[in-house]
């Protein structure tokens, strides 16, 4: 059984910390927060796992084979970093780091040293973003003609970082786990409505080539919307999260150029109505799943789903995003 | 009672025709297309119009008071002038015009001939945008902070204009109502997916200084999705044109600064949960309500709501757009 | 082509007005009401259709085919058999008659005289009832465990007939088209609450032996509700009225036996979880496909969808519902 | 500090457990069940809290408040009945016993012994009920015509009790925190389709007088949906349990009697179409709710929301039902 550690109990560390103490492959060992109050409150409910406020000490213990990082983005490097040198591995909650140096950083220590880095991309394990991608991944839906990505709901805005950093991580690893690339360049604009400076509102352009994918989110929406749409040549997939029954839904409708429909208005396409598919999906929780790839990670050398590399692509793009948004919308070229 | 030509029998005309035949303040005198089949076709539904093939005998007709203009945008202008020179009034269906020029053109003919110029905008005379319009002027949602519009579905694709100059129209004539004056500048970003070369996705951002506004427009969307929304800084509202029962609804939830309430994580807003309100509507034909206003501004010099200067602002954020696209995204100012 | 008179211009008429104009098979060749604005109202439309506000003169044109009746239920009868002891083919609005001793009558009477009988069971010809039908007679959904439908809305208390007479015949003949048989047994509970006497809300339980059948109708509700709902021992479907793009819904998802899976708790079940498919719907409009079909009822010989056995037995359950009203919801025979 | 054991640790019992735990107001004292897997596996959860599989050994402990019974229906009455002789306060799960002269004595024990007896009627302490409760004690909605419930989904078939039996309860509880009474008669149908003799789809009839209420409960329904609807004078509420945004909303519409509004075919009515409001709910959760409130009942005196009475007359309600359901849907009055 591995033993893990999880580092800062926030909104979602006591999530991470549930998942590790009730997997049958991990142990919760270690609780790790600087609020003594925090510390407390949530260790009361793993008696058996040690309460720290001090970091060394926790990666101190030999015997401790994970470091679950969820403390503000700004502070991830630096724990993570330390984690990695006291040859721990690294679970660190999504964005990776708050710039794409600390990212390649983290990524060349863990690989120097074998050890797993992956980051906390939850909705990629999720059982809808994974049957989608299995559905891309059959042919059934053709070649992928765009992306759209709404998420939008009133949110907890933030004073360390903008809605892109905060939200855009979620869409930007799925879009990741679909096409497995970088984006050429991006385009972002947005708005800052509340809070002086921080942009509460942003769309963002991703230009893949032959593939467009666009992000919207927006901490100020009334209305709670989750949907990525996914257009493919042949069938295109709506993945609605916020539908409980059918999150996920596979349209046998499209466009399709078709010279000899052409008249007087010059319609040079045919359309193509046809069934939609919801299909069954499992019932798990993510961060279940999620923890149990991390231990097939540790323990059978499993290609990491949501590993450094991919929490490297996510950073990029987010600086680039806000290089954009900087510079009035201005496209920018990612990685360069 | 006024009398009025239709010109074009296409896919709009014959609503024209069908509202113009009817409405109590004007008589259906004429229909012309240069299509035999489709002349006869609609007009054997009205026994009492005169059909015809040749623009220049309906404009000939010194009683005829209005004509309706539904024929393919690029001919808008030619066919506008020549009624106006002719000394009609004239309907025409959005956009105005294929270009700014034009647009200006049609707009000092009228002036100097007195008589009315109207667009086609059909959706600021429907029962949701003039509710949605009378709830912002009443100040109830406070200061607009945002708009965020989407109208996508499987569309038409068009040989002569792009999804931009298709569908746009609509949402920038619903912005301009509200919102009474031009932007600064926009940011189009796009892709061209299945007929080469016309952009049949594409987002538009809109700079109105304080206020931003976006339009996002699809032809390939397997799902219809109308979505209209307006962040304010009191309330909020979504215009959700599929929602026969309740297209308005008024969300008096939000977000505000709050200087005492932040905490070691930076929050420095307060979240208001509240009431959501969907207001009756009235009842009637959006098109019906626009023959009785062209009515009301030919015989009693009412104002135009939809007038050849929305028309104009409305062509030339589409021109903007289009030098956007055609710049990779590139941010242009509009009516330089 | 078949000759066509509309009788009764109040709701429903000017529909079947239109359909019997524009059918290719069909020419509508008298409009007959009692009240003479409305005759010349919907006249207009309709100009090289007689007008009469007598029916027998209506009757005397011996090339005419069809009588299409749409007037109140009470005169039903007495204005059907009328037209078939003139010799005419017969379209009713539904319910067929206000007694099953009535539609007995014009059964025996049109068998007698070698012409045809269609009841306006509107719903029978729309595209997702039709599509509903399809799968249940493939087999794909196994036997009917159930039925329920819920057609609730605001509606238009009448003086002459209670909800059931107005809003259950549609429900009723969907359930025929399914089970092509008499129920046994109803019961029928429900209440008057603005109208005095006149029963606004109410729901009838129809005992077809292994299938029991549930129709919810009511006047007073404030949201629109049509839902038909049909459990299979394999699939289930539901039909929702309202939901435009995906009104018809099979369930691959079901409740089994399983003797092996008892447990200290008594569950002697499986559930099965499933996919979701949404078919494909052909688009036209009912009242078009009927008229269609009518023609081809009097011309070819086809056997009716909606005949007069089918309106009989929807009558027969009816007078069987309220008798059971009467009763305070007493179990009564159909057709005694 | 309320002390409190929980019996029973299948399915609610946990939940029972979690609040009493958390709650501010009572602690967990005891945790009990047969099974001594289960004990363990959710007493390690609390491990201040004693384990026990002996049902004397808890009521033994003479500093014990309270006894929250979450065990089969057919054994309430015995554990709730050793328990008020042990001088213990009774939370019964719901319903409250096999039958209403169990029920009765209970509630003669209680008040012989000055103990609370309550039942888990849990949706009375959810922010939806207490909100839709509020709103009908204001007189918004006028006089209640008439109550709509459905409660469809796949759902636990069961050995012990009919589908009526498991949910009805819900329903049942609600209706009586609004009318306060118990209903004159019911008329309840219902078939068997999986386990043989167990009723699995049910419809049960309430006749209260001036006011009518349905309840539908549907272990069979590949759909999910919970609707109760009050039908008001003024207005009506349409409660939508799985709506998470809007599960509250006030209709501002309606029909009524308008004696001068008669026409030809001889209308009785007006109609009022009005604005829908959903209004703000608070955000807890019930049972933690109940658990405060059932603190309130031991140290204040508080009157209990769903003290056994409620419990007593919503099992004679249960009663009349199966008593319907054997002789086939035939009326049986309540409580004779």
């Amino acid at each position: 059984m591995l033993t893990a550690a999880v580092i800062g109990l926030g909104y979602w560390g006591p999530n991470l910390a549930r998942n590790l103490a009730t997997s049958p492959r991990t142990e919760l060992r270690w609780l790790c927060d600087l609020d003594d109050g925090r510390l407390n409150g949530v260790g009361s409910r793993y008696p058996s796992s040690s309460l720290s406020t001090d970091y060394d000490e926790v990666l101190g213990d030999l015997d401790l084979d994970i470091v679950a990082i969820a403390t503000p983005v700004s502070t991830h490097y630096e724990l993570a970093r330390r984690a990695l040198l006291a040859n721990k591995n690294v679970l660190v909650e999504k964005p990776l780091t708050a710039g794409s140096e600390q990212a390649e950083a983290l990524i060349d220590l863990a690989r120097e040293r074998g050890l797993v880095l992956l980051v906390d991309h939850v909705f990629l394990y999720s059982p809808s973003v994974q049957k989608m991608g299995g559905i891309y991944r059959s042919g059934e839906i053709g070649e992928i003609r765009f992306i759209d990505s709404v998420r939008i709901n009133l949110g907890l805005l933030q004073n360390d970082v903008n809605v892109l950093w905060d939200l855009a991580p979620h869409d930007l690893s799925i879009i990741d786990s679909l096409l497995a690339r970088e984006p050429e360049s991006v385009v972002a604009v947005g708005g800052s409505h509340v809070a002086n400076g921080t942009v509460d509102v942003s769309y963002l352009h991703l230009d893949y080539g032959n593939v467009k994918a666009a992000v919207h989110v927006n901490w100020l929406s009334p209305v709670k919307i989750r949907h990525f749409m996914v257009g493919g040549s042949k069938k295109s997939i709506l993945y609605n999260d916020l539908d409980r029954s059918e999150s996920i839904k596979v349209y046998d409708s499209g466009v399709s150029v078709d010279p000899k429909h052409a008249d007087r208005r010059g319609l040079l396409v045919s359309y193509r109505s046809g069934d939609v598919l919801s299909p069954r999906l499992e019932s798990f929780e993510p961060l279940s799943q999620m923890v149990s790839h991390l231990a097939d990670c540790i323990e059978n050398g499993a290609s990491p789903i949501s590993g450094g590399e991919q929490g490297l692509r996510v950073v990029r793009i987010l600086e680039a995003a806000d290089r954009s948004l900087e510079k009035d919308g201005a496209r920018i070229s990612v990685g360069q």
